[in-house]
């Protein structure tokens, strides 16, 4: 029993957790119940509408749309509903069309209609389920499958009731009513802009490329023995600033489907010129710069010591490059978070420019006669990598000025 | 009009080359074509169905399911097919209890009604909108909103007709049938198994940076002079295998997603007591050399040059670790896309290792006087970086084998 009341407090505090990391996940659900709410009694218990759609049960319809396109994002929820109603009205007009065109040539024949009628669908269902592959077809791919389900739909049930074309108009309407009210919802109450969502991102990925500098230079470069245990004597696994960037290194797909949802908001699209491929090109340079602090990375774990007198030599400009981009990465990060230009990032890069160039010309005099190659190796490749990190850095900067 | 022509023409390129990249593709689409007429033939023309659903045309339901749940792997179809089944059942038996409730307890007061099937429609929508977003609940995702769908679409129109009973009971077989329909379809007919092509993609993977592996060694330890160009004068761009491991840093998510609905597909299930965790770790394991391979791919970039005397020394035992860590690599691919056990992997990874402690041995060796460090550090790094590979790879290697 004890056991099973531990399993339950354990769930539930698992449940707790995902409304505790993004409470606007528990709006969500707020939001989407009460569209739905509104969808069944403007539909069928107030008067204008409830008598266009109380016959045939045609306002189900309304509350199917609500379901399947309220999404977390406006973003998603816009080209859903868009890509829903333009896709259902057209989708219907051909049902229609075909379904004259086979009653007009059949007439009376049942069998031809069914001839008629099962090869439109299948040929629009096999092309339409085909283009889904296409990538520039991608944002409106959900349009394609409501364009197949649409179309086979009407035509199909064309040889159903006598007065189908009333019912296909109350249909549409119906889906329509329901895409505005998840739309209207969506924006309304507490809005979840992907664009937000997106720039948030990209400005938290670079930030943790510049936790990890400060932080590594703290690490790597500190005064006593080497590791694997840091100076404060904690392990380094319990450091979050040297994890934090791994989830950048495959941040890659979700910054992509950000972007394109993002697409559909036009708030942002009026108001910025859409930066949204600029957005996925800083994104795409953060993970460049992300893959060389892997490399860094790798340097923790190499077992052996380089002698603290060689190092000693290198630490000045590694820790000053460090510190620089640091600082120049964590001020691009709230520059793209505010959207304003920043201001002292040129002069941190120049910093690291100069104190780069030191410590290539500090390389070329060391004198390497009483080294050993395997225990100086590491160092020295650590100092190449941060050499080789400012460029990156600048890219990313002019990415951002952009 | 030239450029109208060349431009159909290059949309015709693009569509055809969407079908030649993968041609399941087109088979997919004449898949889905095939279930939809099927289905729509079954439930209209031929006798016992079509009296049960010519009334009230529930029949379209299947129709609507067929295009809502046919994916293109079966993973992904029999994952949503088995949730809408048992997500619509569920909801549809709820939403008959509630219809009662509300009936019996609110008997002739219509805004009473109004006010209990509101506010059960109001809290399952949040509630089981919000259980969407827990983790564990992933795989039911499609589900969850399927009984959102019915469960609201049911207790509000059972304030519709008398026999509405009998309408959802047909729906709910409807349902069933285009399920049955998709499922079987999908299956029989060329079927797409996700676990396949995980496996296919976790081999392709480790194969590329095998090929990588090989590659390097040709083109970093040449005996000419040094970069941009390679040895037989081409550019490095124009070398498709030292490209072909970026595409594996960012395979996480793809990976993740095929592991996931792989597990719907019980044909793997059984045969081979699901390996799936496993092929994910080896594809995470994939993906850690790849960040190491990446990092050697940096030393390409490097403008200066390390003598070639100097690089003449550490040559040997680096081509050594590059060939063999390279063909355990290929080996390791085929016996993952084969399910066959590898033979001379461990073979292969022995001789890597011997290399790499003579490698070891020599860098201890090498006398630096009158050496540059900042000429050296690179072949250097790169000889620590391979003799860093080495293990990575023999983890792949027990991961393989379990």
């Amino acid at each position: 029993r004890q056991s099973l009341d531990n399993k339950v407090y354990r769930v539930a505090r698992k449940i707790k957790k995902v409304g505790q990391d993004d409470p606007r996940r528990i709006v969500h659900g707020l939001k989407v119940g009460l569209a739905i709410t509104l969808a069944s009694l403007l539909l069928f218990y107030i008067e204008p509408f409830n008598k266009l759609f109380h016959q045939g049960q045609n306002g189900i319809w309304a509350i199917m749309t609500i379901v399947l396109i309220f999404e977390f994002s406006v973003g998603a929820t816009l080209g859903k509903g868009l890509n829903r109603m333009a896709a259902t009205s057209l989708a219907a007009a051909l049902g229609v069309g075909i379904h004259n065109i086979a009653f007009r040539s059949t007439r009376n024949n049942n069998a031809g209609q069914a001839v008629v009628i099962g090869f439109f669908v299948f040929t629009t269902g096999a092309i339409c389920t085909f283009m889904r592959f296409i990538p520039a077809l991608k944002p409106y791919d959900y349009g394609l499958m409501i364009f197949i389900l649409t179309f086979s739909m009407v035509s199909v049930s064309s040889y159903g009731p006598e007065d189908f074309e009333t019912v296909v108009r109350d249909r549409i309407l119906s889906i329509i009513i329901g895409s505005v009210i998840a739309i209207v919802v969506c924006i309304c109450i507490c809005p979840v802009w992907n664009g937000e969502d997106l720039q948030n991102l990209i400005a938290k990925n670079i930030e943790k490329l510049g936790n990890f500098l400060e932080g590594f230079k703290g690490e790597y470069f500190h005064k006593g023995e080497y590791f694997p245990n840091s100076e404060d004597g904690q392990s380094l696994d319990n450091k979050p600033f040297l994890k934090g960037y791994k989830s950048v290194l495959t941040s890659k797909s979700s910054e992509e489907t950000m972007a394109n949802l993002a697409r559909w908001e036009w708030q942002y699209r009026f108001g910025f010129k859409h930066p949204w491929k600029q957005y996925v090109k800083v994104g795409a340079l953060t993970r460049e710069c992300a893959y060389k602090i892997e490399a860094l990375n790798s340097y923790f774990n190499f077992e052996f010591q380089a002698p603290y007198e060689f190092r000693s030599k290198i630490q000045g400009q590694c820790t000053q490059i460090c510190s620089e981009t640091g600082k120049a990465l964590k001020e691009l990060a709230s520059a793209v978070k505010t959207m304003t230009k920043p201001t002292s990032v040129n002069i941190h890069i120049e910093k690291s420019k100069v104190a780069s160039l030191k410590l290539k010309l500090l390389l070329d005099m060391i004198l390497l006669e009483d080294y050993n190659l395997r225990e100086i190796t590491p160092p020295a490749a650590v100092a190449l990598i941060l050499i080789d990190v400012v460029p990156c850095i600048e890219k990313i900067a002019n990415a951002v000025h952009e």
